[in-house]
């Protein structure tokens, strides 16, 4: 660090943060402050390394001589780079390094990375996806999982996580459903703010073990028109406002999120990196958000005009894009500099205030300093080798996984498996026996498949037998662009083998569902991963078919990023959980569930819908959105919420503390669950509200509760539902968040579907 | 008339229609103006007929003998009744006679029915649906189509038609394509206006052969969530004013539409019949509408809540819906007392002004004096016997019938058919020997099959055999509620037989599609016709499969309401035709066009898509709304403005009268078309234009412009397009209607893919 320097204001750490930055941003040149908005993404952009994937300081020199500084590095973990979590420490301490030394003001980097459902890198814990998580319906899970990935993550160097995803998920036809905690607002909001506390702490980031989160996509990237990736969002103002941006309010406004990352898609042709009202109106004035705002990567070019894709053509150059991105508030271009390398330009020309810079890059140095990276900048490798992936992590995998497996079906009791009956089990599927872990996925030090699973868990007692039963794709990976069905003839050889197979065995273990090609984030027009249909891709079905023909008891297991519209799987299996992706201990989980070792009890957080004819398919809709179909149900195959056990539960009376309170008074629902069946196991109580008669028309019921509890035969639980003011509230006419005097119908019950409940009159206000 | 009236001001047909308002409603007790509020619906309420279907002289006594008079009588025409045109007169004239002579201020009543393409009663001429006419993208059509079911409509005694459905169709799931003018809002509103001057002319109610039009369904009813009828739009406002609003402001600016009757759907959480912005800020402060708001049938009563279907719940009662609905300005309830019935109580109530009450009602007793109904308030029963359904109005019907058609696939050339080579034809399908005449349909006079039409028009030339082929559903009507799928055993006899004629035939003429009961408006709970896919209903394709087999040449012909996704039938089928519904002279279009005595031209009004999970497939998406599907195309099937033709045609340069204009200012884009093959025949030259860079984003491309020209080999004709602000211009972001300097791409070709393209500059206004 330049000694000149060593005693400078923003190096006194005693000093408040805003003072701080005020100090450093008065010391910086223009280009200085640009360089702060921009990011080098460390595994595309060869500026930082060498051909050895190690630090390069030649590349450095070369790129970053000017001693102007760097605002971000991107992805160091990038698990192609294929650094263990001593060498990653390493990387990050030398890029670090090297910026601190050769730098004139001796800022340091900050280092993002994806951590969608663990750090994405060599070794790191792989947990269960989102979409999974969130069938857990657990925020005190999701907050330990994102624990550990900010642990493992900062031991590592990385300073930012580009998680949580808290989009409400409202087409399956969507690629990027796993990543989503699923398609209601409240349960993402609970979710997505235990994640915010699991990364960021109580915004304790200066810690050893925190990181600044990031919540994606700002905003409704979850409904893109006619499924497709990064599509318009066409959504009138409240439902964007009580569907998409609920959940990110409450993550700022509880769980203190500090950074949000705007959406690609466009919302009534607003583009919104280019949306000042929703980066500003309502994020910073409505809200209160001090933190920053990071672009999707290339999204500010996608403003203009990207090539090889589709851009908004609300920009005729990179000039136009930048400055309508700095207007709205986009605090940093990822990943790679390209918009903002013209700010310094736009400032000079007029075009920009040099004001508006000051306050964009004094939030990124706040960040700096809030991480503690002026008095801390640097990892221990050691420590990262021994905390990434660590024992301790792995427990927490398995146990989120068995939370996560949802038992769909349960037809005479199949499941859990007698293990004193069944002699030869034949474990068959394109997901029986491969790696299973969905998009934004590290390499884990293990992943146990399920006939691993099977296996270890039967050991001698019984016989586990494999085969693949059919392809779902052929070969390569999430990454890759071009995707190869399966090969119709090479099927169908292995669907007799799988016959064979199954005719040997007492019981059939099916593992199908799909794959991380068949849903994924589609980031090219010829890199895709949206669908047209929700059946299972490929010759999956001629599978479930020939093997019911064969007549032994088959038990069924989704893996998949997607709700599948499974009509013929269900009809046909005895037994169906949907898995979603289970993370590395995915075996060992379906194993326990199998065999009653863990009593499943997860819930459905998406609809399972009976087509793709039936889009949208989510439970909490106006009264008037479903008529009927002609030759069709209009419900679902599996609704919202729903979820089996090999128990049973009852729920008492529901008792409220006032029968009415008065608009904006809270109350308080009690009921008592007991277990009334022979074994320990979870059951979801979920509360759902319908306001009888409102000034705007309102859901037939929303989730506004839930509380997971856990309990032996014959136990019981009161189960307690504050009734506050906000779950009473939406907004009105006036686009006021409110309660309207009249009567709520409070639901309780086991899914969507809960049939008890109790009226609840809420009297207008006295001192209105 | 009481005597005692007879010189009253507002019986002064000299003195200005205002006048005569006043004076009338001064004259007026609050239960009068009530009942001007009111409707009866003849078919379904027996409060005016007797066993007999005639005018009951004691019914009426019985339910209006207080002499408060009644608004209006729906549906008089109603095909169930089975009236001739003469017994239709001779009814609404008795009716007319009661009200006169029977109420104290002898207000006569205004008679309202169906008109959607055609009359809905016995003998009426029957037209091609909407969603048929639109593809001829003929306004002068449009215009002589409902110019004629105006003059028979008067001649019965109809003062109101409720027709044209502006709707833009965005969900072919939705049962009530058929009624559009299909999916784009310059179309609909082209079509629209034509079909509001044929309906009013120069709002020249007061004629004999004019009716007052209805604008259905404001607004966006054509975008139901999931495809269900009646269900929600969630629809930002700058897409709601740009698409759905589009059709309604032109037809009343341009057209001058005298009444719009307010959809059943919420917007944004508001139910139309009670969106105050939609009904006042919208229609009537911003587009100066004057006119009346009639409620669709039922909708208010569905603000609260309806028996047996699903409310809004925006009311708790009765009491409630009512105020919601006069508050918001719809002056009428159709189609029965039930919610208005308390409208006298509110204002006594103090809880609605009589003010708001006169100004509704002003409305429409200003509709009773332009209609000229003080005046002359009978009709001719011999003058109705001699108009509906005339000679002179089938040959229009026939004439339209054929700019109908719609050539999609002609394979080799093997339309128009050989007559030379063609010994034996044989007709085959569900569709090819029954009445298809769509939804909202009369009982035209005759009805010409297809196999009527093939067999008439090839004569003794060839041999013409017929064959069912299989059932699209089990008979019935659009009216049944039950709608029974066809028996599979059945259908596999009928294919056989199929089969067997094919065999004997040297070509097969296909007629498959839809009906009327797989594609209908959805009005109950039990009564349906939305759909979850596209495909053929029933074992068509199993159909199509086996006579493919036969290996015959196949021409297909599609009857339908919606567009479906017909991938094997276009694959299996040397020639393709779209013939939606053709109206009372199908079989004799269809001979023309398969003989070549009429050279098809019509264009697809709305996109084919490859399957409802591509949905929505419109073409004027933005940029970034098609990045694709995996394992599928995201083109259409066929594309929006597509049609072939058996001439060839081809387009000379296109050149603007100026390369560039100042924003505000308007030029003309020409293009030379000529007939380039060897037959007569009409093409419909497109213009599209796409904004390159606009401040909020602007789709792909918009149909801004076309012309139908019809031309003899060789013979050329300029097409002159005007390029004015209104078709430059969008909703900006302060939500302004404006044209932004820039660059414009204005496209012409012959469908939605045209390639030849001509830039145009805007430049800033001088004056701004």
């Amino acid at each position: 660090m330049p000694v000149a320097l060593a005693k400078a204001a923003y190096l006194d750490a005693t000093l408040p943060i805003a003072d701080r930055v005020v100090d450093l941003l008065g010391r910086m040149t223009l280009e200085e402050k640009a360089a702060q908005m921009a990011c080098v993404w460390n595994e595309k952009v060869d500026k930082l390394l060498g051909p050895d994937g190690g630090f390069s300081p030649e590349r450095a020199a070369e790129h970053f001589g000017h001693g102007e500084g760097l605002g971000q590095v991107g992805r160091p973990g990038d698990a192609h780079g294929g650094a263990s979590p001593a060498e990653f420490a390493k990387l990050t301490n030398d890029i670090q390094r090297y910026f601190l030394e050769n730098s004139r003001l001796g800022i340091p980097v900050l280092f993002h990375d994806e951590c969608l459902h663990g750090l994405v890198a060599r070794d790191a814990t792989s947990f269960a996806q989102p979409i999974g998580l969130a069938a857990a319906f657990n925020p005190e899970l999701v907050r330990r999982v994102y624990e550990i990935t900010a642990r493992e993550s900062r031991a590592c160097g990385v300073h930012q996580a580009l998680a949580p995803v808290v989009d409400v998920a409202r087409d399956p036809r969507w690629g990027r459903v796993e990543e989503t905690f699923g398609e209601d607002p409240h349960l993402v909001a609970e979710l997505g703010v235990a994640a915010v506390r699991g990364f960021q702490g109580d915004r304790e980031v200066g810690a050893a073990d925190r990181v600044i989160c990031t919540l994606k996509h700002f905003a409704a990237h979850g409904q893109p028109e006619s499924g497709n990736n990064c599509a318009p969002v066409s959504v009138s103002e409240r439902h964007l406002r009580e569907t998409f941006l609920h959940p990110f309010e409450r993550a700022i406004r509880e769980g203190g999120a500090m950074s949000v990352m705007a959406s690609y898609n466009e919302i009534d042709g607003v583009p919104s990196h280019a949306s000042r009202w929703l980066l500003q109106t309502v994020l910073r004035e409505e809200w209160d958000f001090d933190g920053t705002v990071v672009s999707d990567y290339y999204a500010i070019r996608e403003l203009w005009d990207r090539p090889d894709l589709y851009g908004h053509h609300v920009a005729a150059n990179r000039e136009e894009a930048a400055a309508l991105a700095i207007r709205a508030g986009v605090n940093i271009e990822l990943p790679e500099p390209d918009c903002y390398t013209v700010v310094a330009d736009l400032v000079r020309d007029g075009a920009v205030a040099e004001a508006e810079i000051d306050e964009l890059v004094g939030k990124l140095l706040a960040h700096k300093f809030q991480l503690g990276l002026f008095e801390n900048p640097y990892v221990e490798p050691e420590h990262a080798k021994t905390v990434v992936g660590c024992e301790e992590h792995a427990a927490v995998a398995l146990e989120s996984a068995r939370q996560v497996i949802t038992l769909l079906k349960n037809d005479g009791g199949v499941l859990p498996l007698d293990t004193g009956k069944v002699r030869t089990v034949a474990v068959i599927g394109p997901n029986a026996h491969r790696t299973v872990l969905g998009g934004y996925s590290g390499v884990p030090k293990e992943f146990v498949t399920v006939f691993d699973g099977l296996r270890a868990a039967f050991g001698a007692e019984a016989e586990v037998l494999y085969a693949e039963g059919c392809q779902i794709t052929i070969g390569g990976g999430w990454f890759e662009d071009e995707v190869v069905p399966s090969n119709a003839e090479e099927d169908r050889r292995l669907i007799a083998e799988a016959v064979e197979l199954a005719k040997r065995a007492d019981l059939v273990v099916l593992v199908v569902g799909g794959n991380e090609q068949t849903s994924r984030e589609a980031w090219m027009a010829n890199h895709l991963g949206d669908r047209t249909d929700l059946d299972m891709v490929g010759r999956q079905d001629e599978l479930v078919d020939a093997l019911h023909g064969v007549g032994k008891p088959i038990v069924s297991l989704l893996f998949n990023g997607r709700p599948l519209a499974v009509n013929n799987l269900a009809e046909k299996s005895a037994a169906l959980l949907e898995c979603w992706y289970l993370g590395q201990a995915a075996g060992t989980a379906v194993a326990d569930v199998l065999l009653g070792r863990h009593n499943p009890g997860g819930k459905l957080p998406i609809t399972i819908p009976r087509s793709v004819g039936h889009l949208p398919a989510y439970y909490n809709h106006r009264p008037s959105a479903r008529r009927g179909y002609l030759f069709d149900e209009v419900t679902p195959l599996y609704p919202f919420g729903y979820g089996l056990s090999y128990t049973t539960f009852e729920l008492g009376a529901l008792t409220l503390d006032d029968e009415s309170i008065a608009v904006g008074e809270s109350t308080q629902l009690r009921v008592t669950v007991t277990n009334t069946g022979q074994r320990a196991g979870a059951q979801v109580v979920q509360l759902y509200i319908r306001d009888l008669v409102s000034s705007v028309t309102r859901p037939v019921r929303e989730l506004k509760g839930f509380q997971r509890v856990e309990l032996e035969p014959n136990q019981s639980q009161e189960v307690v539902f504050p009734i506050t003011a906000d779950r009473l509230a939406f907004w009105n006419l006036d686009k006021q968040f409110v309660v309207e005097p009249g009567d709520f119908e409070l639901f309780v019950g086991f899914d969507c579907g809960a049939s008890q409940s109790q009226r609840l009159s809420v009297l207008p206000s006295l001192s209105n």
